[in-house]
């Protein structure tokens, strides 16, 4: 597919999904982590703005001087930002404004593109832009449930993921101990975090063929799994007890029987569907209490051609941190992952909710350990 | 006027005061104090249908059994409610649903009115309904003004108020020693607060005869008033070190000028207005610096016949604390002033944003000391 | 007595209240309103030092430079120091230290009082630091109780204090209507804040003769007084919650039994003796529970003739706020009240915690109202 | 040695590292993460007595049966515990209280070796409580370094540090690609994630010879390091921002010139001393300023019998992960190491405050990033 053909297909899959939005649902930020929808699309389309037709579009006139105060999210190059706990109190610009920004900016990047031979280096931009603006379809499907599911209403939305039922949860591929490669190499697109790709030395292990269901899950919440100490890292521990954790995010307790949020509203819990919404510590703790671990990212990454992924973002224990050779890119651009490579662990395959043909089995994802928002779920190792 | 001509002339203003905002601005909560106007709307509304509707009107059916969770604010006696931290992170009741809610319940009113003869305290209840609905409508403009007075756009809107300006700031008004009477007493509606009227002793004092002007308090912030710890309370201090305050509310200094946010956008400084966006600690600071004081409520309430009053909110120095006598109803509507007597200021008149016949002299409007997002000033005494 | 047998006297009598502490039970500070006994100690010393001796005593050397930094509370006027919170983060200076530096500075006090002739002025700031140190003495008692009582090995210690018993806690005393005086007047020495004296117009009211007593207190406890929110303020019930406020601050539910830390250890309740470490909240609901109010302070002062008081001190429906023509010293000495007259509420009498002498029945004492490790008791007013 | 010779020899090193401190310095607890040295003291003791004394020794009396609420570190399995934050608020037990505790146990300990023979398991426990205490050794001499060194008088106390100096800042050891093992394995004490030993793959690098001196890293503050976000991992930029961080911990620019707070009082820096007290954040925004990064942990341990280590905990790009074959003890001394595996860095070799002994190539020191209290150095890797 050539590249304005990509563009506008990427671009309008994320107005599709806002389809069924009410304009109100654009508006709320209920936790920092999440931003408001329209926050999302104005950012996006900023992006395209500031890195595309700025600097490469003589005539390109900027659509409103003050969006770059508004849009910019955490790139320091590019100058003051509101701050991140103040997304949700912006009520302007409007929807409408942001819509009317995104025509905008298409309308001279497509422009641009039909006018303009561009280079490699411009190409890479843009299919990063594109890229960048899939990791945030994501975000707005995760944003959308957070600030639905959070609603004391809990509204039913016209909003469809593919889930997948899971009848085996027993079992276990084999890989051989050696020498293997893992990181990106070849043709296509990869993020800068991917590289470079490099030998690693694996011992035996095992790899569980499915992702945790929600019925294993389950015997570990009735097995009182969130209250013996024991299966938890001393930092989940504490926020088990901070926040009085029971159950993963969305689900809820009521007349004796479990539900959880879904875009269709409050559901029963499927027994058969992957456990979805934990976090790190859920996952290890689950893990310790099954006697058994979360994988590393190499082991995850080599054993991956065995199985199926892409139904959850799957929790490893491996802590993000740069590849051997990795390079940060320099200016703006380069800030893009090198900056978040402390404090964080990674997740390897993708979900539900991730853009079709965004990830591959070298795509490091990565997150703090308490978040649970995004489709995350558990592949077991031992 | 007569009662169901009262409540569709009040309820009217609501939605006149809204009738310019975008959707968008219905929905965000920038600080906990400040209210979404979605929620203001939807609140004045669920007194109506809690009070009135549900205890006295056989057929009514409640609009939505939820609502009572979104639009409760403090009454404990009425069961549990979304905290007010997150009264901004709702999108949903929709601003349509909550019109449609107003419009549900006036139905129900002005049917349940036009068919019922109702007692004295069922009136007492309704006109108890439309000062409570009076309140919030002032709270909605200066909800509105902090909402969009703190977007980084600073928009316009199309709200008047009617300002005056004010060209004398020197004159100030004698009262003579002796035993004076405050409080309500008589025809016509009062909050409980207001009684009873009692006898209070005064030393003999002076109070100014208008408010104090931007241009006198100008003069406070050139001399460094917000630098030298002398002229501010310990807990004010720590409030100008905190927040780093230079001048008041909506306040800012562009290329050597001050400005001020209002509903036409940022304007520069009106030297001739009243000085407005005080908090207490600003308007004692203020005094002190001019070696004088604030009134009491009773020096105000005395004086008050001599002067005009309606412009701002006047801080007086009383903290709020029942009067001689003072008893809280029972049930929810006991929980309306008495439960708020501690840690809190009183201040006397009425505002630009104070709707028509809303006020009187004997009205104790009150806030903690810190506040300052309501239309708040100064008028000295000595 | 002269100032000099005074001066020795009062300066002694701190030295007595530490007599059996142990070196660590000097330097910690387990809440920031409880200070370490070393800090009051080296404090109160330092007040003599920088506001009589530095002035006043052209040989004087001052013991440590570095001390003003250490031991200055709250005296802007006086220069930086340090932060609050962290007095109890100072091993050094050490207590032999501290006593070095109060011997040092009493002798040179003894050696000025001996040939100097000093003028009113300056004996009133004499009058001003012994007071102030007496202050410092409740507060030492106060907070030596409250780092004992908090330590999970509930020491007892040799300090005593006389309480009396209560055998009668249903009289009340009568008081007319009329025009009455408050506040001080004459010889000797008060507070400025007690100033001036002056008319005030009081309702008939009946004020109890005794205090309220642990048996009665228990009573409001068992009828689940910390459970219904009716009888509480907002900002009480707020802290209730909070802090899931059962009993008096150190009252232990022990086996079916209610007991309270005391300087003799943990305690079994006195029925009989008046209730004590309640906050303003607290006595607050207790009074609206027995549908009766507290006491303002002119009422408390105006009835203080006809009962006994300084078992505890008494909460007040009264804001701490300036009397008429109150008039805040120049200088440092102009920051001991005035600065302090919002947001706390006014404490009348005094306790068995109060120096001999100290207290009068015009003494203005003042906390916030959540505050309760001093002898707080209640007095009922109708 | 034996033992017992080895249990008195590491048991009196405790005590002569708290030779010199006054009673005072003992008590306080100026940050969460610092506790008072009497608690080390009480908690190691506690060590002996709780997995020891108590499951080993028919006879043995507990000292204070209250003892296990205060000394108890984080050990869920062994009961309640004062919570980690108060430790500095305990003024009892008294210093005096806690060296009979000491004398106490090591008398029961000495006479209960004197008369068992002891099996493996007891055996390797001894070794730990060994290990364990010499931790705390460290942690004496980090935690009066901090509570002295942020003390305003900065007092200088009798204890010796062999630092060396360096004046070689320059040279890089290359290691060839290829499999290397790392991990403990053989005779004598490790702590359980040292093991698996187990191979792992290196790409070629080079790892510099010397430490970063003083001299180095002055470089990077004089050129701005502080202060341009391009060097900083983002947390780490949040850290600077909000601590206002401009150098080392302890580093104070007084006139114009650098000095630091060292035992000898505040000392101007020694450009040839290794640079101490940095953070994984300053550590590796160095590394960055350099063009150069941090060794992972394997990369340390392979190259380490190349260079000499000792002066400084060097932190390692690695996070605090189990190795492979990492198996969790049961029981509580199973909490020691796993439940703190994430959110941490590694730190390898061992520091002038490391008794002597104590660490080895495969020892795994571990800190959250934001950490700087103990004596903490760069070393360079490319």
């Amino acid at each position: 597919m050539n590249l304005l053909k990509q563009y506008i297909s990427v671009r309008q899959h994320s107005v599709d999904i806002c389809a069924s939005l009410k304009t109100e649902d654009y508006v709320v930020q209920p936790i920092v982590d999440v931003s408001p929808p329209k926050w999302h699309l104005g950012h996006t389309t900023w992006f395209f703005e500031t890195f595309i037709l700025q600097p490469n579009c003589l005539n390109y006139k900027v659509f409103d001087p003050n969006y770059n105060f508004v849009f910019n999210s955490y790139y320091e190059t590019v100058g003051a930002r509101v701050i991140r706990t103040d997304r949700g109190n912006l009520s302007r610009p409007s929807v409408e404004d942001i819509y009317a920004y995104r025509k905008y900016v298409d309308a001279a990047i497509v422009d641009f593109l039909a006018n303009t031979t561009i280079g490699k280096a411009l190409q890479d931009l843009f299919v990063l832009g594109l890229n960048h603006e899939q990791q945030h379809q994501e975000l707005l499907l995760t944003d959308i449930k957070y600030i639905l599911g959070h609603n004391p209403l809990f509204p039913s939305i016209d909003i469809q993921l593919a889930e997948h039922e899971i009848y085996d949860n027993k079992t276990f591929l084999p890989v051989p101990e050696g020498i293997y490669e893992i990181g990106f190499e070849g043709e296509g697109f990869c993020f800068d975090n991917e590289q470079n790709r490099h030998k690693v030395y694996l011992q035996s292990y095992e790899i569980q063929q499915n992702l945790v269901t929600n019925a294993a899950y389950l015997a570990f919440i009735e097995d009182g799994g969130y209250e013996k100490f024991q299966y938890w890292h001393a930092d989940g521990w504490e926020w088990v007890n901070r926040y009085k954790a029971k159950s993963p995010l969305y689900w809820h307790f009521v007349d004796e029987k479990w539900y959880s949020y879904t875009f269709e509203g409050l559901q029963k819990i499927n027994p058969n569907q992957a456990v979805c919404h934990v976090n790190f510590y859920e996952a290890s703790a689950f893990a310790a209490w099954k006697r058994m671990r979360l994988p590393t990212e190499a082991e995850w990454e080599v054993a991956s051609q065995y199985f199926d992924w892409g139904q959850r973002w799957e929790w490893t224990n491996s802590a993000y941190l740069p590849y051997t050779g990795f390079q940060k890119a320099t200016g703006a651009i380069g800030e893009y992952n090198g900056k978040f490579m402390v404090n964080q662990m990674v997740l390897r395959g993708g979900s539900v909710a991730t853009p079709e043909g965004h990830s591959r089995n070298t795509y490091r994802n990565f997150f703090q350990p308490q978040h649970r928002w995004q489709f995350m779920g558990i592949r077991l190792a031992v």
